[in-house]
This record gives structure tokens, sequence and C-alpha cells, in this order.
């Protein structure tokens, strides 16, 4: 027999909480199931209960049960056993399958942390601060007016909008002149674009200009502006009811901090004096000059958290840094943790779940809606749980398996062919690992600092482009807009990703991409399905895929066809409890045809439409 | 493209530990690579290594690398990546993916925590031990000698070989009189047989017939024999040769058990008196008579963890229940620990990791050769990684799967269809999720004293029987028969699983069934590769599938037809390294046919054959 049809949303109106129960709802087809069944976990033990039908939605049967959360840990994981025409089917976060599924799929629920739910709400932007905006020349680096990476070589001052030199390796000495008056100045400009929530790169004191080597947590960078400047910023923004989230960079310092004064300024540093009282800040060879830095970096001496001193630095005193800056006068909103898997105690990263669950606890004292997001350019599965972080700069799920079907190309550069099945399965897998609330914070990105501009990677393909654009805003995560992509910025990998913002490209908002993207954006905000809505993959093939997401009573439609022709896609929306009714384009003049409970949609070349039902 | 052939072994020539650092080998088929690449997570963070070839093996392409295995955890994963043809390829514990897989099924070392070696080299062999012989029927159970179920039945004395009573809900209350001194007098029997192992369900004192309501923990039950006679009947077993294994209820006592005394017998118990000693032994609800129980079920109160004296009593204190037996004069080899995943705090198994890896601490200190063996019925990956179980009674990754495959029923009775191909997808999945010496270590069975007997679930198709004995003996993981199996025992469910051995078939060894399984056993016996080999896949498809255990030169190749007619097999004999070269027959005489590094092979219907090669 073919698949039966079942579906199940976590979304409130699929899963609710009591505090204690779960009532939780499954949609199949109108089949004559023998049992329907939900499987879950107390005491690690299987336990089926019983579903009950109890309501019908067009062509659907919907299927509900309560049944307690597990007391002895803050997750639950369940999956749905249906039986049919001898046989059987299972359901998990990624689909139906002939036998029970591996636990990692099952649907999950953490009942004690959950991320914040202003999160999925937001569109992201993330600003570069040495790049985006020069709104105080007088406190701009000049050439030579320091050196960097332990004296060798002086600042590079460049004027906006010269080519970066990325030849050389100069690395983080060249300077542009951006600052945090810079992007103040340019606030109106991204409420413009829609943007609502700030992600910005370092901006604590550091001599570099990406500023992850840093030598002060506690004050701005006087090149980027002052912490009385900062406080107003954040201010500015929470008036305009935008949100900021700051770079925490706590893996490393720079060798120049004072702890470490690996010039020698003071007679104090833990480089040449091994009686430094921050001797034992970083992880030294008995007796010798030898440390531990960051893949072997030695301008970036990773810290050691298992001193005392250094946690109550970083997160456990009241004066932390994690707790500074989400306090008054700055009240940040979230921190995006550097390479936070790698950081722990000693070789390695030693109880790293640990000092993760740690800076959480420190940031959700502070403030319970803090966004405690972390880096990882791989897959992250195991610090989402909850417990741990609330997203991740989603590159695992999302950025490389874009990358990997439009661009072909891997993380490392490698030539990688899959096709939108495989790519789907990517996606799905990777979702499917994690809570859903989790899901909904993942922080997905097309491009970063840290990797090429994905327009370059498209070799400047503008049809795929905006493709890759419409499925960061409309799949499941919080969109975030790297720095003038709206203004369809190029550069190729690190340092070229990290033009200067072509501001005359701004001048006139009519511009092409701008208008794209705020409409893309404007629909982001305008319905809640695609911020928090489940997702529902209604057909997949080599070349298409058609998935829905839904809250409530809204549903946006994404019909994504990768083929270089026209496609006539017949899409069961009855899968969706519809039979008929309206679907108004949200793109370009489309529409739908019903015939018995499917929709038939011609699909445009290389291209994403997107459909309100 | 098609798919590129890779293979890599974690056996001992194919990964090697030097203490430090991994050697490892991959192989190929002869492509021009472009590059080929190991994959580690040194401090969670990728690096990619380039491997070297270093030698040819017939058609093979073998690729070198050493490096250094984590330093911040036990556990060190790793995968393959090759580049070819502008693809890339990657090869985890299951197979060849074109992308990066997911990480629990990288390939996993764990250098902290190894499975004892003598494990896989046994062919275990389970004794019910009421059931099994009645060596001194003085000691059998008489009708009414007592009563059990809190009083309110009287035991039944029942003849050897009388039927069960599986409709009066009797359960535990039936007895037949087998006794240790029965085990002891069966030992020339089962060395017949092959069996090197004895798995023993429970045997200290307790009223039931199966003995999983334990009254006393430090003492041999009197209808099973002595202390004394037990100490002997392992140290025969030693000087033999051969090891047992006992079982380990610790999850709950008897409600009989004197620290419960659920009948009142004194002033001390648990139940009757709030003030007890032994009220924090188990979990009440204050003040109340309301405890928690295994299930539900009253008569078997759960151990309360979280309290001192009963860590001390089961594995904590110098005379603890887990060290005692692994002492003198006892010395067994190994513990079988019932339920395991439930055990812990309170309600829920609060946990329940901390002391299943302390329950394994304390059996190592004893003796750092013991087996430590978990049950599951379900997925039990995740106390499969080294540090908590050796392995597990292994349901969900063979029993449960071969079930499926051939009596078409799952562990709740459920109907279930699955293919030769969707069984295989099942195995190769559930082992890939723990480290290679665990896999091996895994114990698998058809059936136990928990399951309705394989050949009655296959209503006695001999054919079939015999494949999935096959399966068993030949399959990655430490085979393990159920008492009379050998004799073509039948039985459904629980009680009607645990009938009485019938002596009489077993009085002609030259029985079909015994001599089928002789011969299995002594294969098993004499090859290595089955027991510590790895496994291949050669060919699978939805009726058959092709595997070879390798270890050094010796290969042994199944080949399972699970078709009505026969087939004939192309079988890719190159990807072993071989071109051409004698094929034994094991089984039945067949041959294989080489041609261009293929292997032809005419498969029987319904069966395994089993060529040396």
């Amino acid at each position: 027999m073919t698949l039966p049809f079942l579906f199940h949303s976590q979304t409130a109106d699929g899963a609710q909480f009591d505090g204690q129960s779960l009532t939780v709802t499954l949609k199949t087809d109108s089949l004559n199931f023998d049992k329907v069944y939900l499987r879950h976990e107390p005491d690690n033990e299987e336990e089926l209960v019983e579903m009950l039908e109890t309501e019908r939605q067009g062509r659907l049967k919907l299927w509900r049960v309560k049944f307690p959360i597990n007391p002895d840990k803050a997750m639950t994981h369940y999956v749905f056993k249906v039986l049919v025409d001898q046989q059987q089917f299972w359901l998990d976060d990624r689909g139906i399958h002939k036998r029970m599924p591996s636990r990692e799929y099952h649907f999950k629920f953490n009942s004690e942390h959950q991320p914040p739910t202003w999160v999925s709400e937001q569109v992201f932007y993330q600003v570069f601060p040495e790049r985006f905006c020069n709104g105080k020349p007088e406190i701009s680096v000049k050439t030579d007016e320091y050196r960097v990476k332990n004296n060798t070589r002086g600042v590079v001052a460049k004027h906006w909008g010269e080519a970066i030199d990325t030849e050389a390796g100069t690395g983080g000495s060249e300077f542009y002149g951006g600052d945090l008056y810079g992007v103040q100045s340019k606030l109106d400009y991204l409420q413009e674009l829609g943007i609502s929530t700030l992600y910005l790169n370092p901006i604590f004191e550091s001599k570099s200009n990406h500023k992850y080597d840093t030598t002060d947590y506690m004050n701005v960078d006087p090149h980027f502006g002052t912490n009385a400047m900062f406080a107003e910023l954040t201010a500015d923004l929470h008036r305009r009811g935008m949100k900021v989230v700051l770079d925490a960079v706590f893996n490393h310092t720079s060798s120049e901090h004072p702890w470490f004064d690996r010039n020698g300024v003071t007679d104090n540093g833990a480089y040449h004096n091994t009686d430094s009282p921050y001797r034992d800040y970083y992880f030294f060879e008995d007796g010798s000059k030898n440390y531990s830095a960051w893949k072997g970096v030695q301008n970036l001496p990773v810290l050691n958290f298992n001193h005392q001193e250094v946690r109550d630095y970083i997160y456990q005193s009241d004066s932390a840094v994690i707790r500074h800056w989400l306090r008054e006068p700055y009240n940040i909103d979230g921190w995006r943790f550097d390479v936070i898997h790698m950081l722990g105690e000693g070789e390695g990263a030693t109880n790293n779940a640990h000092y993760v669950q740690a800076f959480r606890q420190a940031a959700k004292e502070e403030n319970a809606d803090t966004f405690v997001l972390g880096e990882h350019f791989f897959e992250a599965s195991q610090w989402l749980q909850g417990d741990q972080e609330d997203g991740a700069m989603n590159y695992y799920g999302f950025a490389h398996p874009v990358r990997a079907l439009l661009a072909k190309q891997d993380i490392a550069f490698d030539p990688i062919d899959i096709n939108v099945q495989d790519f789907v399965t990517w996606l799905i897998e990777a979702k499917a690992k994690i809570p859903f609330s989790n899901q909904l914070t993942q922080l997905n990105q097309l491009d970063s600092h840290d990797t090429a501009r994905f327009l370059t990677l498209l070799s400047c393909d503008e049809q795929k482009m905006k493709l890759a654009a419409t499925l960061l805003f409309t799949y499941l995560g919080t969109p975030c807009l790297y720095y003038g992509t709206e203004v369809g910025m190029e550069g190729s990998h690190d340092p070229d990703n990290r033009r200067t913002f072509p501001w005359e490209r701004a001048e006139n908002l009519k511009s092409p991409w701008f208008v794209f993207y705020q409409k893309l954006i404007a629909l982001r905000h305008e319905r809640p399905s695609l911020q928090k809505g489940s997702i529902q993959t209604l057909h997949c093939s080599n070349t298409a895929w058609v998935y829905a997401r839904q809250l409530d009573n809204e549903i946006t439609l994404c019909v994504v066809n990768l083929s270089e022709s026209e496609q006539a896609l017949t899409v069961p929306l009855w899968q969706l409890g519809l039979n008929g009714g309206k679907a108004d384009s949200l793109t370009e003049p489309h529409s739908i045809m019903y015939a018995g409970g499917n929709g038939c949609i011609q699909a445009k070349p290389n291209s994403v439409m997107l459909f309100s039902l």
C-alpha cells in the first residue's frame, strides 16, 4: 500500500501544555485505522496510549490524546503509531516510517527551557561595524596609529569603498572607519527595510577590525564609540521597538589583553610572568611560554574556565561580563556566543556543556527573555535540546544545504551535488533533532562575515539569489540578512566578504534588490505562519518542493521549482484540511486550480511562488 | 555517477590505537580521487585530515592516516570524505552518503571504556532455572507450601512437562521444580552443544517462579540450591572454561522483602511502619501507604537510589550485592541488569545514567573483565556509548527487526511489514549508533523469557527458523540461545514461553535441531571473523542480502535469500580485496563462480548460505 497521510504540528493548536500534560493532535486521512497510538517514554520505557478520533477537517480525521510529560527530565519524546490494513506506520518529526523511528527524531518538548517568543517574530540584520557606516570620522583608525598581531604590522586606514587587500594577508589590520555612530545614523534606513533586530559583530576593545581578539570586555572600542554612546544606541533601538544582540567572544582573548600581555607592556601579564595573577586564566605548559591558542593562532590564547576568576569575570559574579551588558543602561537583548562548542577546561573542550548551561543561566537570570545564540559551523543538535542554547547560527540546517543545492559548494569549498529531494531530507533531518520551539529560533542566514557572500557564490545569478532569499524568509527559523545583501553586495570569502557598505546604492530605496527584500521582509512580518507556523511538505521531487507554513487559520504555501522549465505540479491541498477555497498569490499573479482536493500549480522555472490559502 | 566503493573496518587491521592516536585505513575502489579526507572533531570543531594512498589490495586502494583521539572526552567521532569527479561522498558507520552524515552515525571509538574481549567469543545460553532441569526433587516447591502475591494465592506444584496454565493468570505461582542442581547436571550436555556462557534468570530468594521479585539479594533461593552449591556450580563452570552471568534485579524488590514487608511479618517493614528504618528505601507518599511500584504492579515496589543505604547495599559499600557475587567463592562473570533504564530517584528515572555508571564502576572495580549487560526492550543507544553498559539484550537492533522480517509481528503483537532492504537498514542504523567494540558485545537473541518462542512466532516454519538462527550466529553481536531452542521447543508469550525442558528430546543428540545448532555453534567458535570481524554489505535488495564478516584474512560470506525461489546473485567480491580464489561452502555444497571480480551465486530460496573465502 502507499503510505497513509499523517501529520502533527507542535504549534499551539497541535500540542497544548497545561503545566503537567500535553494534549496533542494527529491529523490523518480518512482511512479506517485499526488503532492510532501515541508512544512516549515515562521512566524511559515505552508506553502506547490510544488516541481517539475527535473531529473532521475536510478530508482529514483529527485524533487527540492527553498524556503527562516526563516527571524525571525536562524533555519529553513522543511519536505516533498507526495500524491499518495489516501494517503499521510511524510518524516522527521527519515524516512517515514503516518501523519505530530512531529516537533522536521523535517529537520533542522541553517543559523547562523555552526560547524567548520574540525571537522568531524578528528579522535580524548582521552588522560588521567596521564596514557598515562611518558616523564619526574623527575616531576612525589612522594609518600606523598602532601595530597589530604582536607588533609585526602597522594598521592601514583605507578609503570607504576601496578594495580590500585579499592577497597580502593583511587580515585584521585594514580599517575603513565604520563605527556605532554610523549604525545609529542608519536606523531609519534599516527600519524602512523592515529590520527589527541587529546582531553586531564584536564591539569591545580590540586592535583588529573584526574584534574577535578582545583586549577589554567592559568597554566599547574607542574607534567604534563609547559605552555611553552604546547605551544611547540601545535606548534608541528599544524606543523604535528594535532589539540588539552582541557578539560574546569568551573562548579566547587577544594576546594583547592585559591579562596575557604578550607584548610585555606591564610586568603583570601571564605570558612573561609565570607568577602573574593571570597565569591560570590561560593554559600554559608548566613554566613555559607555550600556551593553548584557538586553532593554534598565537594571538588568540584560550581562556581557562577551570579557574574561578575566569568564571567570575565572564558569567558567575554579580558584575560578570554576560550580566553587565544585559543590565541598565545597555539592556541588550541577546548574546551570540562565538565558537561556543570549543570552550572549556584544558585541551579540547572539557565540560563544555556545563559552561554553556552556566552562560545560559547567568543570561536568563538577568533577563529571562535574553536570546542565547550559539555559533556552530557544523551540527549543533547537542547544544540545542533546550537547556543550552535557544538557537544557533544555522549553518548546518540551513546555510550549508542551501549553498550545496544552489551554489554546489560546501563550506570547505569542495564541490557537492545534491538534488531538491536530498536538500529537503537534509533540512528536515536537521530540524527534527531539536525541539520545535528551538527550530523556530534557529538563526538562518545565507551568508555571514565568515562565508563568501551568497550572490557571489552564485556567480551573481539573480534568479537563484531570489530563490534562496525566499527560502530564507519562508523556511522554519528566524531570518538574518548580512549587511548590504539588500543592495546586492558581493564579495568572496573572508576578508572580501567584509567590504564597505556602498551607501550610494541605498540612496534610491526603490532599487530592485531593496524593493525585493523589503517586500519579503514585510511578508515575514505580516504572516505569523512564517514566524511560528508548522511546516508541512506537500510535494517533493528531484526538482520541486512544495511546503506549507501554517498557524491557526493562516496558511502560506511555498512552491519551489528548481528546474529550468515550468512544471505542472499536482499538490494534495486536502492534506491541509482544505477543500477548494481561495488561493491568493503573494508574489506575482499566479493561481491555483482545485481539482478533487488537489491544487494544480504551474510552477515557474527557477523560482519560489508564494500563496496565501 | 554511481556511488564509489568506500569501506572502513574498525577491527585491529582497520583502526589501530597506540594509546594516543588512531591509525585508520579506508578502502576504496581504484577511481582517481581528487582528495581523501578523514574528518574528526578535536575540541568539537571539524578537522579534515588528508589521507594518503599506501597500498593496493586487488582492485582496492588502501588509504591511511594517523590522528590524535579527543583529549577532552573518552569518545572520538570520525567519518571519511572523498572528492571525485566534482562530487563528494561520505562514509559513516552505515554506509555512503552525498553529504556530511548526522553525527550519531559517525564511527566511534571510546578510548576509556571497552567491553571485555571474552564476551564476543562466547555462545550464550539463557536458562530459566525453574524450568530447565530438576536436579534435586526434595527441594522442589510443594503445592500450597506458601502463598504468593500478597497472600492471595497458594503455590501450585506441577509435573514436569505438564501444560502451563496460560488462562488463569496464575503467573508466578506455578512450580515445576527446576533448580541449580539441574543446571549443574546438564553442563556436559551444554558443552556438547557448544555453549560456553550461561545467563541465568534470577536465582536469589523470591517466592515466584521467575524470581524478579527478590526477597533476599544475598542468598540463592532454597528451592534452587544454596550459596555453597552455587559456588560449586561456578567453580565447575570455570573449570570447564565456561562463564556465568546473573540477573540483577535492582529497580524494585518484592513487596515481601523484609525491607518492605507488605504482609506485616515484622514490625519493622516500610509498608506498615512509617518510622521503619527502611521507609526511605522506597518512594512512599508522605505518611501514606501509597508507593511507587514498577509499572504499577503493587508487589514490585521501586527502590530509591537517592538513599545512601540503598546505594551502599546495592553497589557502593564493600559488601554490596554487585560486588559480593563477583568475588570468591562465586566469581560470576557478569551481571544482566533488569529494566536498568527505569531505575533512579523518585518518579521516572531521575539521574539514571549516574547509577548505571556507578553500577559499572563497582562491577569493574571487582573484576575489570565483568560483562555489564543491560536489559532494554527498545532503543538503548544512550546506554551503549561505552561508559555505561558493555552490551544490551539486543531486542532493538536484532530481535525486533528479525521478528518483523520473518514473523511479521512487532513486540506489541501488531502486524509489521518490511522487506529485506528495510530490515538491513534497521540493523545497520541500530548498530551504527554505538562503538564497534560494543556492537560486538550486544547480546543477540531471537527470543527470551519475555517474548514468545521464535519457532512459535513462525508457526513452526522450520526453514525460516533456520534462516533466523543462521542470522543469529553470523550477524554482528554475541549470540544467545534461549534454553530448549536447540530441541525445537515451542511456546507462546509469557508464561507459555517458560515450558519445562523436554529432556526426552535430548536423549538422542543426533536429532535434527540439535545437530543444526551444534554445527552453527561450532562454526561460530571456529571462525573469529564471526566473533570479532567487520561486517560489509555486498548486495542488498528487497529479497536478498549478502554480507561478509572479515577478520584478518578470514572471510565468512553470508548469502540470505528470503524469496520463495532461487536467485542468481552477482556479488562484487572484489570489494573484499579478492580477485578469484577458493570459496568453500560452510553449509551444504554450493559453489561460487568468479567472473571479473564478481562472484555468481545461485542463492537457494528461504535460506542463508555460508562460505569461507
